[in-house]
């Protein structure tokens, strides 16, 4: 059981962003929180409904919601921002933690990713998501969401502010790009990660290990086959 | 069960690039295969010195080798060789492929890595391994090797005529950089790797899923730790 | 009126890196040229219906069609390849370029990306196209395809033998990927593009230039609507 | 007819960056705005001084001009720069946008390019102009000088109080670095920029569609130019 | 005789970052001066301890030290910071700066290297070091630092309260990472760096010019040791 | 006395690319060498006379030179020309190379640089320079040239053939680049060249070392200096 630590800087991002993984997470047995920053106090939408749409949507994730108090467009990536964050990090003992890539227009974005990353630096598994803001991604790592893409815009629904009126925020675009990074990762929608630094478990994901049988014996076989190979 | 196939251009790539990693898929229960591409003909020593080498190493790391039957310092990124790649790949069915990263002053190393990109190509779990001979690498994930560094060092030490007469195989250096790897991981000794494209298998870490509770209760609770937040 | 060349190492390339913004060459009143590299020879299809395929989509995209007589997968960046691009570069007179991103998986389509480069070296608009087999790719420029999507996926399904047997051709995957970069370029679909050159003709968009009056006395009223600046 | 909009930090930063465009975009028609976010209060020169070069220079460019009445040297990338741009680009409609690079060594010129980036978040035509100061920049995007270089020079001449006494403000080295970009362009004189994101509008160039013949007829002749094509 | 200015935004950052090139350049008679930003009041340690293990490392280096007065966690790239740097920058008249690099997980790290980056606008000497905290560097300068090594870490042991109780200050790390970067270096041990800008001074090395004699004659014989070229 | 040996594709590229440096090398006494791959068979201009000119340009510099005997257009970075660069290479004892920068369009400028990168696997001072054929280009590192650009111009003027007919060798051009790349290195002429590794000699640039008094007395002094320091 992982302990996953999402952090976005307005409601509704770490859903855009990470919704469908979160998803994948919970249905994998792991706990999973999500740090939302701000208030979104600058709308579309009021500060109480947007609040109301968050805690609708960290339901239907299966999700701790945990505010962290500060105020839309004045995100700073100081001591404040890092101690918001490391407070959340240390009280759930996150090992996984997904937060906005760093290269966004949006200053609030920016200032989510650079305390995360000061929060986190004795971690290491940190991931970077995509937001519609983001200008420059180079994803590498990718989740499978196909079974999860469902709940994923059922979380993006609550957002009914952010739906009706955000240019941002389509449902279709979010299909759309599940889709494309899915082709990207040979699957057939996923979410797409850049990953700060991750090291990968490697625990048997079947406990008994493989009987090996002679290994020089099968290399003349295998190279055998082929054909097309020049002579040794 | 994984089956883990590692690319090389010569006798010791693949022990110096990824070792490590390869002795952790063993010990949980992956099964691993070494393609060695070609017989490391130009030296330092022998190709029959070389072959014995390459098996030896591999019987320590208990993998399977496959010999690529092409010729050192020969090697194309053309169909020749992808088909090499692609045919043992087919035949022991890797989810999981390691190769050179592309940015390397050997040719042989730069195309090893654009032919296993080819073979590869509709694969999602392709990491590209550090050579002494790269030249540019960021490396974003990473394996804890910290209990198989001996048995990296024991498969480099088999390529005795390589460790006694290459400038760029020195078992000094290959724990400096596992150390230095590590510290990045924040680990204690890693190898590093960067993914071309990786899909994160979430499949339940420990089978019970955890029990949540009343998740906006604990919202107050968290937040109110942060003495140094300001007022919402 | 302009002439655009775009270049594909096989058939069906062209149309899915550019299909869209080809068609839309051709409404603005461009001559298209189509300049495929080799016959596809490597199937899946014979070489015979590959022929027949792109013949049907270059007449769905009103373009021209020239083949460059090269064998499917062997493809290299030398001086013949050059020589092919080159020849027709100057039959056309050509003045923009479309060609594969650098960075493929697929040694064709890098080849040809290196051999366009050389044979448009003192050409200054060459632009590079996405392939589903593309590894890395950061667009900047963007064609609006919201009119030409419908023309775009005519011209993919003449290739049917790909799109039957083809895990790369997928035009769902077309569509989505045209909905992802069209939000990320703020508008509906979209085809993305990484310039190599770029130079932008600023020639008159429409005849009368603009009457301007009083520039200075202008600044205050724009800056007066500012309410939240600061006293200067 | 485009409405143009640039944006500079300091007076002298937008005719540095790209004097050459906006005259060529005058000549093409479109109106141009140039935003100074400062008054450059830290001098060389005086604060009035500066305000009346600038005023002079707009009027060289036949450009409005507004002052953004901010502070040099304490521009940050807030919510209040933010909304200075906004203010300028809704009062004028701006569908073109041009800002300093982000890597910039001055804290001014960093700032005023995020908070523009955030402000044209819904727009499609952004591009980043370089600095004397601009530490790392990949231009792949151009505007032919040629025929303005002149007229930039004399906008520059305007800001006397730099010219005589910045090492930063150098005409020779405008002319150099023009002729530098050009050849790069290959075109005479050029000003660089990197799209942020650049949607190219393909409206006809000249009214009369081309009529088009067999393409197919077209193929063996083009094709039996390049005597040294292998055989197919 | 150089005059070399190392900035680092806490005690111990310089020793980790460069410490072995400043032994290094005080042994070829250069100056060196470290201007520590801050007390690093955050800890571990009290500020007056820090102080005085500052104080014992910088003589350890035979450097001198100036603090910057600015307080732990709170540097900002702002005019405040510039003046600093710039301060101490033309009172040692500094030709040669060393800084932390760009990309860092602390905030303070990365304010250090934009102010100083601002601050030597005018100057053609400055290189990034690395420190634990950096998250992405591709070193292209190093500085042997085998006959330093000791030095290095003798400074570094000078910062005792760091040694015991940051996971971040680890002299086993800076040995692995000396000896990592001196094999990318093919020397022995070494520091990374990745130059902002670097004018290497083409400066004799030794006074007497070297005697040429009848370069066309020692082509043929050069070239015919190649047994291997083709014929011409 | 360094030996510094120069690797271009075709007579004219390292007049081009690093002229200017190597007449400074000559200046500071010491020996450089010129390898010239091929003899520039495809022109414009006879073999014999780019022979011809070459060795002009080779005495001009007071170079040795030594022709790689490959042909035009056909330089591939295989082992072949790896030896070439190698048999040079120990021949003339090279501690420092020059060589084309890797992204470039002209697949020879490619190959060259490969190869010489290959070859030079074992040195430290290695720096790419950049040809009119490059594509991406980020020099950080400079050589001040401007008691250097005559004799550059004039090494360049030997190759009247293609100072004549071709568009890539521009005398206007290289002037213009060289002011460019200066102001970049705050200098007046410079060429720039972006580093593979460059271990950085720190020998005594001045015999006596410099005398140093009480370090901690001048921190206070140098602080005070700067009024604008907040209290600590």
């Amino acid at each position: 059981m992982r302990s996953v630590l999402a952090v976005g800087a307005h409601p509704d991002d770490i859903e855009l962003g990470c919704g469908g993984a979160l998803s994948a997470h919970r249905a994998a047995g792991d706990t999973v929180t999500m740090l939302v920053l701000t208030g979104g106090q600058n709308g579309p939408g009021s500060c109480l409904e947007r609040r109301r749409e968050q805690e609708r949507a960290a339901r239907v994730l299966d999700a701790v919601l945990v505010w962290g108090r500060l105020v839309d467009c004045t995100v700073a990536p100081d001591a404040a921002t890092v101690t918001v964050v490391e407070t959340v990090l240390r009280s759930v003992a996150a090992d996984i933690v997904y937060v906005h890539a760093p290269d966004d227009s949006h200053q609030d974005h920016r200032a989510a990713a650079a305390a995360t990353l000061a929060a986190t630096r004795h971690g290491n598994r940190i991931l970077h998501y995509r937001s519609p803001s983001t200008t420059q991604f180079n994803p590498t790592m990718y989740v499978d969401i196909s079974a999860h893409l469902d709940r994923k815009l059922d979380a993006i629904a609550c957002h009914r502010t952010q739906v009706d009126a955000s240019a941002m925020v389509d449902p279709e675009v979010v299909v759309a790009s599940a889709r494309h990074f899915g082709a990207q990762a040979r699957t057939r929608y996923a979410e797409a990660f850049a990953p700060v630094r991750f090291v990968w478990d490697l625990r048997p994901v079947q406990s008994a290990p493989s009987a090996r049988a002679a290994a020089v014996a099968e290399v003349t076989e295998v190279a055998a086959l082929a054909g097309q190979l020049p002579p040794w």
